[in-house]
């Protein structure tokens, strides 16, 4: 039985993606892979609008690695950095800022809660140094209002770290107006490519961080990834099959017409979803949605019940949700190589369940 | 054109391997792929030999990711290791040690030249506690004897980390009558699947110090990773496909007879080409080669130039060498996908570059 995924990563990918897959994994020291990575480096940063001397590394790791490089490359003792907690992915950024000793204050919020002015106000003029926010907080699908962030950090002079992981090319990104200094994302969300590769684009300032900053851990050592780079390199043996899948899966979107159409896509099949849950009961979760997914408290059923049920009766896999949320939240992907039928296919399966009792 | 791959990473894949890559990866908070993860754990752990109470973990991240992981959880300043520097992958075990301040000596030995009694003897009962050495330095070809590395260990006590990346499967290695306490490896070598994935076998020894330390980086965290381990599970997003690709190889190897059968297989080869290259102005370069790989001199033209010509011309890549060695060393990998045929393929190729004057 061929599975419709709905998780927000690993997503399908497309027939171009999965074909490379298939292919023998070409040696890759060689001027040939170099130019792939070059072409790589200059796709991702047009699409996330990266500044005039921006650079891209590519980390052989999931996306929590690129969080912890990002942290360990950029900030010091030295920093005061404040973060925003509103999910396990915030709770992350805090756990790796208290084991990096990174002084620190978060802002908590409520799961799925919006970020607004009044959360930041407490903190301005305080003497922060550097913003650390995942854009998207994937456990409950919240996106943050990037444009308050960006207004508070530019008055405040701080060094901003975006985990875009989920949300890149999903929903609206700019790193150039926004003044971000460092963009996150993985092979396996919107890339839709499979897991086992991270993106780091780094702004003009954020190299000069990365120049002055020693980092604790050889392997994401991003001065001497970047100088890997400069020749189209890593330093270690990347996953090379991956990162053919990305270069294919870029020029797809460049040539389908670029991110815009990619993110309009995504929130097609995002509002095509959305419309047609209403007379389920489920209530949707976050106050924001990003396109990237859509996250339902199920009134009826434990969400995770539902996730079995889904998985080993319908061959369709939505996204659970773990720790406090297990039973509350379960998450419907809008991310990778999926069309209105997938999600009719899903909506079927709902009114079928409803109609036997089960939620 | 179809290139034939003699480099020693990544090799070629089998069919059931590649076919796996062309297929959509599924989701893995599952527990169909914590079946999949105890299962190559329970195989890694068979084909290593390792000892009873031994845990394995999957890193996503190359093989120098796994080595800098086994130094980070179980060595600290309080060590003083001695470690076999023979190359660059001995020098990026130097290195590790010298960023994670764990004091050390090194046995340095001219690229190529097996290790002997006469180089230990120094070191006996003097006060060391660890032990590094790379069974297979990649980057020359060379095979240190790991029996007098075992005794010397046994005789000192030493805690012995052994960096099997290319050499698991290629090369006779059991864990347990040698003491090893970690064993590392990586996807791309015998394993034969594509790089991204690296592994690490850790004795109950090595559990033990993995408790008792704590790590610096968090990605890399062996008592977070063992923890998951325990339900099958990684604490981040894991290169699933690549997982399993290793699973069917595991499969793939455990049904064609373990792994005494598959180092025959590339012993059988390494003798193969190695019988009919003598009269070609090749130089065999290591002392004590492995099974893995044949490093070699050419004595007529630059290394480098020739592992151009053969990819350019011909479609085969064999594996150039890096630094001090580009010009004067080439390497011809027998691991992976490999049959009589392709090597005869080689030979023709070298056979006719000699016609041509042009070795």
């Amino acid at each position: 039985m061929d599975m419709i995924n709905f998780t927000v990563g690993p997503v399908q990918s497309s027939e171009a993606v999965r074909k490379i897959g298939a292919e023998q994994v070409p040696y890759f020291r060689t001027a040939e892979f170099s130019d792939v990575m070059f072409e790589n480096e200059r796709l991702v940063k047009k699409f996330a609008g990266a500044p005039e001397g921006s650079r891209v590394v590519f980390i052989t790791g999931s996306g929590s690695a690129s969080m912890e490089t990002a942290i360990m490359n950029t900030l010091t003792p030295a920093d005061k950095a404040l973060v925003v907690n509103g999910g396990s992915f915030g709770h992350r950024f805090v756990e790796l800022l208290q084991l990096h000793q990174v002084p620190f204050d978060e802002i908590a919020l409520e799961p799925g809660t919006a970020l607004k002015a009044e959360h930041l106000a407490p903190f301005e003029g305080k003497g922060y140094t550097a913003f650390l926010v995942n854009k998207h907080e994937t456990s409950v699908g919240v996106l943050y209002d990037m444009d308050l962030i960006s207004s508070f950090c530019k008055r405040n002079g701080l060094f901003l770290i975006v985990d875009c992981i989920s949300t890149f090319l999903a929903d609206p990104f700019d790193m150039a107006s926004l003044g971000a200094d460092i963009m996150i994302t993985g092979s396996q969300k919107a890339l839709a490519c499979p897991p086992g590769v991270s993106v780091l684009v780094l702004s003009p300032r954020a190299l000069q961080r990365v120049a002055s900053t020693k980092c604790c851990c050889q392997y994401f050592d991003l001065q001497i990834a970047l100088r890997n780079a400069e020749r189209g390199q890593t330093p270690w043996t990347p996953a090379v099959g991956i990162l053919l899948q990305i270069n294919a899966r870029l020029k797809e979107i460049d040539a389908d017409g670029g991110a815009e159409v990619e993110i309009a896509r995504t929130a097609h099949l995002a509002k095509y979803f959305r419309d047609r849950i209403k007379n389920f009961p489920f209530r949707q979760f976050p106050e924001t949605p990003s396109n990237a997914v859509t996250a339902l408290c199920p009134s009826t059923v434990s969400a995770y019940d539902l996730f079995l049920k889904l998985k080993d009766e319908y061959g369709i896999w939505i996204c659970p949700n773990g720790g406090d949320l297990k039973d509350k939240v379960f998450r419907v992907g809008h991310i990778g190589c999926l069309t209105e039928r997938d999600f009719d296919c899903l909506l079927e399966a709902f009114a079928d369940l409803q109609k036997k009792g089960f939620i």
